[in-house]
């Protein structure tokens, strides 16, 4: 209860600080008869991983996942899976200089404040670092909702700054180092995250994820809705400040008439509600956007106050990730697989009569 | 886990449908000792209950509360605290022309495939009545908070369809029927709605709120930082379709260099972060901001289908509210208490002896 | 999670004193679609409540339960089912002499230190009282195991003080006022507390439990195993000080040879496991024994301190059961029922595929 | 949710099998600032480890831990711990005969029923070498509770078979291999058991554990009373069969009058009720006693079926423990702990004011 387990029947729990000797975690009640190896988890932690082109962090990690436990033959057999990733390029020394100020946007006070001490070298535990853990158990979650259910997710970025980005070609994702969707803007980008790396400054993003091929049915009213459990896994990834379900916050401007979502009996005709109705999906698409704020890790000076209350100056060196956001989109994805696969196994273990039965309605008519 | 349970130390769970005999739940884990009578309670009650004004549903429904334990000689005993709220205005009749067909934008659809049948009377489990209750627990936290740890939780009406709504004054939303604090827009938004009304459409909402002297330290990394915890429980909110925290959805286009708060001996001088940093409460105002859909219980008839896959045409007549944002402004009050309080005790649970200290900052200095 | 929440699929919430308005609770996770009234409930009620022989409390309670929600022509619908007992034949100044002084083996002392203040009427929380709401819930959990799945659940009194009792004739437990299957023992049983009750002095008890039918797979290693969470069950009833799986503290002189039960084509050939192995149901029937103490409530004068830590003597009046085994019984039955209600969902949440599959064995082959 | 989580407040999640790569957990919520090492972990690591002596088994491990998160510069920062134990000596090969037959006695059976698939060598996730990191965390959590509350917990073996073994003096319980605190029946023990594993046989045991100086108040009403915590913990160890708390069974002939431990300003006279009084604790000593089965992996040949229904015989070679209750002494008491660190976190969130305050009573009056 003190943050680090994730999840009801599929559950993660994980450990790790960015410059301690290994992330980690457990995955618990995954279904057995999955195949999987650790070249499943890989790819995901590589599209994740820093280092991989100019506009994210320096620092170089292979971020090799181990799998300690769970999996016997190539299959999952039902108990805990052990994961480890052993950290290569920690360098501690860069830090020591932030040890007794607190860099403002960071967790360095608010941690100091709540344990009368922190483990400072690169945010410790509050460093973005900890996510590859959750991008390796996502992956278990992914394969598990594709294989078996057919569910298929994908993130991409949909908007950098200024630059709004559409979701013309979602194949084309992993091809540029943006995730993005939208070929007509990848020059535009190229040259903002150029100009900005030169100011030291860094900026915001938006990010999207889609769901296609959920069945009708998961979710658990009143509290655990399913966006509600969506919203709590995307506002806890790091820098992420806001979360909407389909049309989001332009619903407070939109009419009744304008926003419900028809149904034919070929299926919806529109998705402003984002695949949720009552908090329980509908079938269709689940439609998810996070707004991430820029980092905090500038090197445009900034005042801030030491351990004791003084007044003092900070500039980031470190290694960082002008665009935080750019990364988020395999994380993103793997919050939404976590989310899914649980409630997944909530349902059919409330509901299994039911939930084999087929649908009135087909998804959403786009499909 | 199915649901109907929230928080992990001081916890709800809840029961009731919109017309079936009553509402109730209880309350686990208040700390002894408290004052506390059902007074305490019904004043937020009466702040969101139907028929107050001719904004809101004509179901009139006094929500009178009792409690039933917990509470020994006007103090709170530490055990829990079993809630009971009795339907008086149920017309069940109302509801039997929708029996066999699926309101768009509600969630008949899909409880109906979830569970294989359903309560259909004014939408059974999913109808927004049963956050009476929610109301009713939250009042509790809110008590506890204010009157041992001095924090207060104010919300108001930011946005109704396209009227902005600023936090002029707080003091002022609760002697309007728009908890708006906006002296100035009261006359645009009565004109507003008196429109709305004659054309038997809905419209959508924003609502904020602010809490205010919360502690440095509340807050679980890495999965249960408060910020997620707050968009779970917001999220959870009927109608709630996105969630910001602090800027919000305004950071995408924000530079680190403008977004970062600085901090100073004074305090912060600003508050984008919107009182969380690394998920953990800095001691800053909180501050939250949902977007409500306009209900789909409208006159303008609507196109769907019945059970059985075939067309049909929707006119909800019923008794509903044309904007369900207005009566959310108690409810997100009521979620953020139970956040708050849930968390204060993980808090003080794991952090005693260091919780106790007194920070090195005061909060932000518009206090 | 201050304790009055139990189970984590099929979940009970409860509240309630002794002396309080009334008792209720919320059942949370039941599936759609059972068949469910009121009179489900009471029948269990009625074995469990008090004033029905002289060996009971001559306190009067109908306990007659109120299914509040969750329940929509006669069916379950999935949603939460709110339960109510009112409380009817409180006599509150009957403990009035006892609100200054702790009652030496009760919960007085622990209650007052633990939260600072109690409710001392007939105990408050502490009561037993608190378990009818526990039988109601129970009597849900066991018509669905009956109905769905065919399990059946026997309790019967074992051993009362020096009188061991042997399941002779499980089939008139039900006939006699201390649910005792051993015919030949009924009249040594009404002369030992008849005998028992001059000397105003109480007697414990040994209270079994099988469950027959038990699908071979519930139960979750490592730390959920099945008699794990039937151990929990079992010694959160009031007054149990032991409790044991199959041949429970026997095995402490058993050789391996003797101990472990063969399996052969046509089924295990004994069953000193109690029907578990490795925490797992095995598909043999379940065993479960426990010890409960005598109630501490006598009128033989006892030693004790008042709230200053002063000395002071104290000779329990009120109304109280000379043996609480007796009653015991049912509450055993209802909490073996949620334990297995809870792991049938739990089991068939993650593993649904495999569970519908003919196990390789039959049960025991006494069946 | 699947079982590997144990804990609400410090929790524990573990994961690994008898003969994979490595064993390792999470311990989340323990308080910062408690100064730790490996080596604190170490010392009850080598107390349970295998190899031993001569009447444990022959598989050698070293059971070395490693810290991999959690603690910066000697302390714990109040984030999670990450322990990591890798196994050295697997001898597969051993396992491969059983690998298409059920063991009697054994989890086999009901693993591949549950999962429909398991990993056969040595028991797999079933084995008990995954205790080693129970201990780990015990030791984490009796390190927390003797540094800052001065509670000590202490287990011994109290009965091997037929032999009974007083508690004369628990200092000499590390001095000999049976943790067995009765100096003059050591010679009884040994040569008991050298007899036994001439036979090929195997022998049950009990075993208890006592906790001094535990606070007044740990333990939550109404289901998760201390009692009731701590039998799910004991249960929940490989092969216990029952659990008595305080008098345990004997209280089944005891009267009131004789049970009931009276109270005076000195303390309790008595200790029938094993520390603990409506599942709070009272200040006095905890006492837990359990009773661990013979393991059924003997070389004396047994009768059972293979993975298609046939009957077959199993003689078990590899290399086992012929009394596995001793080396049950470190787990109970690391079990215990977990439990008692948990109820404390839990008790301090919820009652901190109430429970910084000098009891009424001291302990019992043996202190």
């Amino acid at each position: 209860m003190a943050g680090n387990h994730f999840g009801r029947l599929f559950t993660v729990t994980t450990f790790g600080e960015s410059h301690g000797i290994a992330l980690g975690g457990v995955i618990d009640g995954c279904p057995p008869g999955l195949e999987l190896s650790e070249a499943d988890l890989q790819i995901d932690l590589d599209r994740r991983k820093p280092g991989t082109s100019r506009y994210t962090t320096a620092r170089r990690e292979d971020d090799v996942v181990k799998i300690l436990s769970g999996v016997f033959e190539g299959k999952t057999t039902g108990t805990s899976i052990g994961l480890l990733i052993e950290n290569t390029d920690q360098r501690s020394k860069d830090y020591s200089n932030i040890k007794d100020i607190f860099r403002p946007g960071h967790a360095d006070y608010t941690y100091q404040q709540k344990y009368g001490l922190r483990d400072y070298r690169g945010g410790g535990r509050s460093s973005a670092r900890e996510t590859a853990i959750r991008v390796a158990a996502g992956a278990i979650a992914k394969k598990y909702l594709k294989d078996k259910l057919g569910i298929e997710i994908t993130g991409y970025l949909s908007q950098l700054g200024p630059i709004e980005l559409a979701p013309v070609d979602l194949s084309i994702t992993n091809d540029n180092p943006f995730f993005c969707a939208d070929a007509a803007k990848l020059e535009a980008l190229d040259e903002y995250m150029r100009d900005l790396k030169k100011s030291g400054d860094s900026i915001g993003a938006k990010v999207s994820v889609v769901a296609c091929h959920v069945p009708v049915g998961l979710g658990e009213p009143v509290f655990d809705r399913l966006d509600a459990d969506i919203a709590h896994a995307m506002m806890g990834i790091n820098a992420v400040k806001g979360v909407e379900i389909g049309d989001g916050f332009a619903v407070v401007e939109q009419k009744g008439s304008e926003h419900r979502d028809a149904m034919t009996p070929q299926g919806f005709t529109s998705n402003s509600a984002g695949g949720i109705l009552g908090g329980i999906s509908s079938g269709q698409d689940i439609l998810v956007h996070l707004a991430l704020k820029p980092t905090s890790s500038i090197s445009v000076p900034g005042e801030t106050v030491d351990i004791n209350g003084q007044s003092a100056e900070v500039i980031t060196k470190g290694r960082h990730d002008p665009c935080v956001g750019i990364r988020a989109v395999p994380i993103a994805e793997a919050m939404l697989a976590l989310v899914l696969m649980d409630h997944f196994l909530r349902h059919r273990g409330q509901n299994a009569d039911v939930c084999s039965q087929t649908p009135v309605l087909p998804g959403n008519l786009s499909e």
